[in-house]
């Protein structure tokens, strides 16, 4: 993978992301840049995790809809917003609804556990059920958009949304302005794109790398082919990771602000999902971990005592998850 | 239980925790106080925690051994310090005694399982494993501190460890001088009173409570009583708790000092150890989980809004017993 992609598209600047972090900062915690001697012994690096497992809601999904809302009309604030997630971004989009004083409606499949529908309840959305899967959730969303009005929050590929993912990377700048490599986790892109271009808007020279579960590529094989690849299968039981396709600007925001994009199989990932709560002592999401992971295998190429921050996206573990998994 | 137990015994005053400060301090972390909304919300208080989780080790043990370490002769030094043990002070004392350059050797019993003697010996101790008991391993300890002319560090009751141990509570008030009450686990009790020592030197009027599992109430029932009691069985799985007699030293110090040992059942240590996993993002170990379990169940007799610290004080969970946990 290299350079030779050109795909054009969303290009944020340093003034998107400074009123990005207006509409945001005020709504969340700024996480905590955590060192961890073991992890920069393990690894070679001197790395800091940045510990967004401590935000609002257990992850970095608030940021994005509070910019998405901050840009809302009055009018468009009072029919509400909605979106289909059984995961994440459920909470964050019901979070920021309720910190504007909006309404939030959240599509789940059916199928849904009565966990996450608690827990989105419990940050004020109304939950609707609807179909087995979430392509059917999602299409009943997208019909409450037309017949109510609502404003459809899409997971991660509005450009409103990404900036506001990438206010993550200002705070990683002002708390360490040395830093020169930052290791992302990738699903659908929100992530990695708002934070590459937040955080070269600041340091042009920083470099950031991607991860994604070797079971599904589906960014890997987009910025290698230079098309938006939609994968047939994927195979990986770990929630943020699994997706069949990117977006359209998220793959055109990597292909021209990220180093390049690794991938290790899920087994290593909760290898280091491990050695996080064991060693750090801190409980991490199988996504959040495999930016760890990445660097305990070596797939992070950077210089040795290289100044690396791992970002922990987020701490909602599936505790059955957990408990299926072996232990050393 | 009440202040008319009057067992005369061990004082330490400033002086002696501020030189305890001035041996440990150098070798140790600052660990963090960090916020915590959801448990304020949860119990009431405006509460803190004191994350030892994050220290040397994995907990307050290597605190104590250092202090011991540094009243030591060169001579006494030269010939090496010995203990028994195979949970967090075996990990403490060889820490310790790497950090002074000094041979440590730990007995276990001959069932210790491999993990815990890797750790041991990956910090740089001799481990010997001896009988089929505890009691057998220590015994064996013993006659080796008389044949060798080692030094051996009690888990608990010397007051020299007892002094080291209580170096956190004085990071506790440089970083929160407003505290007013501080939540302890017990175990053999070197912990809480090391630090219901060293909180009430540097502030009178702060409250210490110590927390015990109901399945092995020996602090309680000996400050109770006036007497050092002996338990004829033991019910917790938690090891940092579970101890039949706690030390002469210890039981003075805490009929003394602290305001009232409570008591709760495993099942409501676990439940609160899955708490801070699922809300704090945490991994301790049962015995720092202990105050939050107190807290959550309103056995912490103070006015609501109190300024309440809990301390974690180790995360080194087994994560065997973690599997076999049920999860709400």
């Amino acid at each position: 993978m290299g350079r030779h992609v050109e795909i054009p598209g969303l290009t944020l600047g340093a003034e998107d992301f400074e009123a990005a972090r207006r509409n945001v900062a005020p709504h969340v915690y700024h996480t905590p840049l955590l060192t961890s001697r073991s992890l920069s012994e393990a690894s070679g690096f001197d790395v800091r995790l940045k510990a967004e497992i401590f935000q609002r809601g257990g992850s970095y999904k608030v940021r994005g809809p509070l910019n998405v809302i901050a840009h809302l009309s009055e009018e468009e604030r009072a029919r509400g917003i909605i979106c289909s997630s059984a995961g994440n971004h459920a909470q964050g989009v019901a979070i920021a609804a309720k910190l504007y004083g909006i309404e939030a409606t959240v599509l789940m499949a059916e199928n849904a556990t009565r966990s996450k529908i608690a827990a989105t309840e419990g940050y004020g959305a109304k939950v609707i059920l609807h179909g087995s899967i979430w392509d059917e959730a999602n299409e009943k969303a997208l019909e409450l958009v037309e017949s109510h009005g609502y404003t459809y929050v899409h997971p991660f590929d509005d450009p409103r949304l990404i900036a506001g993912q990438g206010t993550l990377g200002l705070e990683v700048l002002d708390d360490w302005p040395d830093a020169e490599v930052v290791v992302i986790p990738i699903g659908g892109g929100g992530l990695i794109s708002g934070n590459a271009m937040s955080l070269k808007s600041r340091k042009p020279d920083i470099r950031v790398f991607g991860v994604e579960s070797s079971g599904a590529p589906a960014m890997k094989r987009s910025v290698e082919s230079g098309e938006l690849v939609i994968l047939e299968r994927v195979d990986t039981i770990i929630d943020g990771l699994r997706v069949k396709r990117v977006g359209a600007n998220t793959a055109s925001v990597v292909s021209r602000f990220v180093e390049e994009v690794v991938t290790l199989p899920d087994e290593q990932i909760f290898e280091a999902l491990l050695w996080l709560m064991t060693r750090a002592k801190l409980v991490v999401e199988g996504a959040a971990a495999a930016p760890v992971g990445a660097l305990l295998h070596r797939l992070v190429d950077a210089q040795p005592g290289s100044k690396v921050v791992c970002v922990l996206s987020g701490g909602n573990l599936d505790v059955e998850q957990l408990r299926g998994l072996r232990w050393n």
